[in-house]
């Protein structure tokens, strides 16, 4: 079992693993498995009307879209090669058989993205929509959440906070710009950056799905050692309203990695926002300050 | 892409095969496909509260156990070898943390049972349980559908009509007894069964989870032949209050089975009940004559 950091949602999930003793995949991205000689990495994540997303903010294509992409990335987490995808649906009776369609050929198009089959499903009728899109890829050589050793420095790829800035606009009522939105209603999973990553060294990877305070906390509690990280380090979208957006926002679908020393020629996508070293937990700065900085979101 | 039987919810499903024309493993039990050279099958299944059971019918244990034994009943239907199981679970905050932990130990127990390992899931918060399980098995010599040819018999493992009774015991108030409680609250895929059947040569399989009615038309169909079924040779279970309780009831989680005509030994949990010819559809016959019979539970 891969240790978990702080919150409500992974005491839940400690409690289920102290349970089950042989529970010996459980607490990664993905389940790292071998079946027949073969390694796989396998990943499923769920999506619930009302709490992940309201039927007004996106469009049927959308919805399919980002289910997948936010499962696909649980694969670029840790540098597995997409090859299928099947996706459990229920939604109500009363949508139109084009909702269902245009749904599914969104989760076809995240999959023929990340260069990835649609495999399969099930489909049942309920009030609400919800999915849950599992994931597999072949994964020779996985990158986890554990292996970051002090010394190493930390990076994340891409912009941060455009997709809570999204949630926010929405909230109050109104509409996020169309660059804003669509890091929200289409994000793309950093599979080719990942096994990049991997390739130059990476010690230790995780996806950004609960926001970066959260999940740094999972990778540092997972590797065993303490993270600095820079708030202002951390590039932000042009839609974050600031930099706790980018902090404490989820839904980014972007990575969290550590590299070795001497790594020093990042590309234009990669930002070095922090160092590893001996201890425990996340230690977040603002202008070469520590700051305190509040958890990624929790369902429980 | 196979062939699916008559149903509201399957003519949703056959818009979706139209729109994604790529989407050649869709339609059977399971996804079969090859990953590194090795044949894999895998399936998901959801289940909804108050559409597929309700809180007060099931213990936690027992609501776990059950949403991956129907999981892994796809897998019996293509005679693959369970390996391992993924559960995406949602469910209400005020649940105490014992209702998961039980819940996973019951995914757990069936997936033990079947030879599999609980690699992974997910989890989130909604105001209903929701689960999703996927399963995947290797499938070296799968049993599809597709297969059943003119002059083979017809063949169901087990007894019928026990979940279907018990839910109408809960819906009218009462409770079932303890062993036709137990068919719905314990059902248990029959992997082994299902090899032994591929071993005997079956042509085609399926297993019953829509009711042997609208299953024995998904068989049909994929195969592109004729059945002829005896409603009255269907062993029932003794808590089956007729013979509709047998044909027509979901989540039997048995398997329905053409096998070449020269098959003449079955085993005691086997039982011929009708015969393969060529044409379309699927005939019911009582005391020899023909009968109608209504579909299975249509979502939709």
């Amino acid at each position: 079992v891969t240790a978990l950091g702080p919150g409500g949602e992974f005491d839940r999930l400690r409690g289920v693993f102290r349970r089950l003793a042989d529970a010996g995949t459980l607490g990664d991205d993905c389940a790292l498995v071998t079946v027949g000689g073969v390694a796989l990495a396998i990943a499923c994540d769920m999506t619930v009307e009302g709490r992940h997303f309201r039927r007004d903010w996106l469009r049927a294509g959308e919805l399919g879209w980002r289910a997948a992409a936010a499962a696909l990335s649980d694969l670029a987490a840790v540098a597995a090669t997409p090859r299928g995808v099947l996706a459990a649906v229920a939604l109500p009776a009363s949508l139109p058989p084009a909702f269902l369609e245009d749904l599914m050929e969104g989760v076809a198009g995240a999959a023929r993205a990340a260069g990835a089959e649609l495999w399969g499903g099930d489909l049942t009728a309920d009030d609400r929509i919800v999915m849950d899109v599992t994931v597999i890829g072949s994964a020779d050589r996985p990158v986890r959440r554990a292996g970051a050793r002090p010394g190493d420095t930390v990076w994340v790829t891409g912009r941060f906070g455009g997709p809570r800035a999204a949630v926010a606009a929405w909230e109050a009522g109104g509409q996020p710009d169309p660059a804003t939105r669509a890091r929200f209603a289409r994000p793309v999973p950093r599979i080719t950056e990942a096994t990049w990553l991997r390739d130059q060294g990476a010690t230790a990877m995780i996806d950004v799905s609960d926001g970066l305070a959260g999940d740094a906390g999972h990778l540092a509690a997972a590797s065993g050692v303490a993270l600095t990280l820079a708030a202002d380090a951390v590039p932000r979208h042009a839609g974050a309203r600031g930099w706790e957006d980018a902090v404490q926002g989820g839904e980014e679908y972007e990575l969290l990695v550590t590299l070795p020393a001497a790594f020093a020629a990042p590309p234009a996508w990669l930002t070095r926002v922090g160092t590893v070293a001996e201890g425990a937990g996340v230690t977040w700065t603002l202008d070469g300050r520590p700051v305190s900085v509040g958890g990624g979101y929790s369902h429980f």
